[in-house]
């Protein structure tokens, strides 16, 4: 009998996609790779590579149910768990890990975030099944990506040494998840060829889990175990409230991930990136002949290497290098390319203008 | 009796400042200055503050009529000539001084382009009085303006000796009208104190400017004759749209001022901007403390030395330099300003797509 089951997490918030980008459309409902479909969406695609429809779950915020239902018509409405409020991706996965044990004690998870973008899907398919063939003996298993370049923006993962191989895939232990380096650190890291980025997709059996949540995240725990009883009840719902409500806000990584031993990892090439900024888009996006990125009725004069994309009035732009123009209904947002860090500081302007309706 | 006339000439169109110039909207009727007021207002104010009410006319195409009434509310209905389509500035100022005269044989004419910025108004009154009482004795007589720098975007004229002066002023000859130079001929003509800026305002007796134009443009005379005749009749529009429609296309500085002999120059420092683009706004305009000019709901984080303005959704610019963002209700133009003059290759390229409703 098959165990395997998938899950996206579609927590995410943040303001890195500003003006596209808000409270109310976070990143991953956003179609910025020019495939087509919302980060979520293709996320969703991914893991329907390998298993069936019923087998792939997803966790978002309640609020967010209509839309992702929207983005995800082959999501099986009762696949959509929802958490009534955000906790971060240690409850996130927790409450996954709470409802699939409850349904088959022998899940086993492949966890994935909603909002990054993967060039190479076959690969990852592949390297999927040996992750689960894997993570079925009892082991926590992520995905550790090749490093492309000395990254600053991600955290890394230090492998230890080689623990044979799944499904024609080689494992290692790991030694340490690290935070996100300085730049010194980051090329050291990538000369080393000791270190992988952490993607933050993890496979494991929900049973290790919870069990792992259990010894490093008691008030985790706990909420976990009362809403594991309720599955199928009809007091799920409410149970399921009062336990997120009295939960702590912590990451899997901080939370578990940096704690527990014994975790695997297997290094993956599979063109990946967390699509963290306008910047960004470059990775993962189709550019024209001189390397812009564009969407909507544009007019480029000696345009090169930009991001001009609007879904409100036409855009000209003239002799711009290495720049993001956003254009949406109610806001315009100009940017080098090298600067979209500070859009953050748009947004607090905003918050601090009161400017809601843009946030 | 007083014999002076000011009109303003508001024929022109031009897209230096797409996408808030249209050619329903020219660049006279744009509050770009941060005066608060059309270009147009302020040409008309400027000659108001030397002129009675009655005494200042205005030049325009019959399309702009309610356009102008709007934004002169001094106006009177009366002194809005119109030209029934547009032939350049040798008929249109040719149009005012057959009006003027045949109301008044002795009307002195000062002749102003309407979408110009001067930044010294009573410097400008001062010396077009000057300026009549020079032009009263039959000689045309135009403002040179002491260059400030070595600009390749204006014509010059050379000035020959000195003449005496004319109610203080010094007044010289002019040795010849020159086209706009290349860089190094400019740098020559500022250094040598013999070039002015022609910023194309003339001040001559009506019956002198169509005795020259009789000499020079015997096509447009033709034209004028006719409509001298009928000013005051109910046949005035007919003939005036017969007579125009057989005119030739011809500016006033290629069809008679270059052909002219006698003209005089006094040379003006008034601060003086043609407002010939977005780069010119920092001759004309209030800027901020990091030199930007702004205007509409914007959010700049480290911008300087921009041009950041919307007259619809807001504008959010981070790390711009030296750069112009424009938005309009249905066009988003962003352009260094170094660049500014390429804005005309969006022009065309919306004219090649046939988007006549961005034009």
């Amino acid at each position: 009998m098959d165990h395997r089951y998938g899950v996206v997490i579609a927590g995410g918030s943040g303001t890195r996609f500003w003006p596209e980008s808000r409270g109310s459309r976070p990143k991953q409902f956003l179609s910025i790779t020019g495939a087509g479909k919302p980060l979520i969406a293709l996320a969703h695609d991914r893991l329907r590579k390998v298993l069936d429809r019923d087998r792939v779950f997803v966790v978002a915020g309640a609020a967010h149910r209509d839309q992702i239902l929207g983005a995800l018509p082959d999501l099986p409405p009762g696949n959509l768990i929802t958490e009534p409020v955000a906790r971060n991706t240690a409850p996130a996965i927790g409450l996954a890990a709470a409802h699939l044990s409850a349904q088959d004690p022998e899940a086993v998870l492949a966890v994935v975030p909603a909002d990054q973008h993967i060039g190479d899907e076959d690969g990852f398919a592949r390297v999927l099944s040996g992750a689960f063939d894997c993570a079925g003996a009892g082991n926590i298993v992520t995905l550790g990506i090749t490093p492309s370049r000395p990254e600053i923006g991600y955290g890394y993962i230090r492998k230890g040494a080689s623990l044979g191989t799944c499904a024609g895939f080689e494992v290692f232990g790991v030694e340490a998840f690290v935070e996100k380096p300085d730049r010194a650190k980051a090329v050291d890291y990538v000369l080393s060829g000791r270190y992988l980025w952490n993607a933050g997709m993890f496979i494991f059996r929900a049973d290790t889990m919870l069990r792992e949540m259990a010894r490093h995240l008691p008030e985790v725990s706990a909420g976990l175990r009362e809403i594991s009883t309720a599955v199928g009840t009809p007091s799920l719902a409410e149970v399921t409230e009062k336990a997120f409500a009295a939960m702590p806000s912590i990451s899997i990584d901080y939370g578990v991930m940096e704690k527990v031993g014994g975790i695997r990892v297997i290094p993956a090439s599979i063109a990946w990136s967390d699509v963290g900024s306008w910047a960004s888009l470059y990775e993962v996006s189709i550019t024209d002949d001189r390397g812009n990125v564009i969407s909507g009725e544009t007019v480029l004069v000696d345009v090169e290497r930009s991001v001009v994309k609007t879904d409100s009035q036409l855009v000209a732009a003239v002799g711009l290098r290495n720049t993001a123009v956003v254009v949406t209904k109610d806001a315009v947002l100009v940017c080098p390319l090298d600067r979209t860090q500070d859009v953050r500081r748009v947004v607090e302007e905003l918050r601090t203008r009161g400017r809601k309706d843009l946030l």
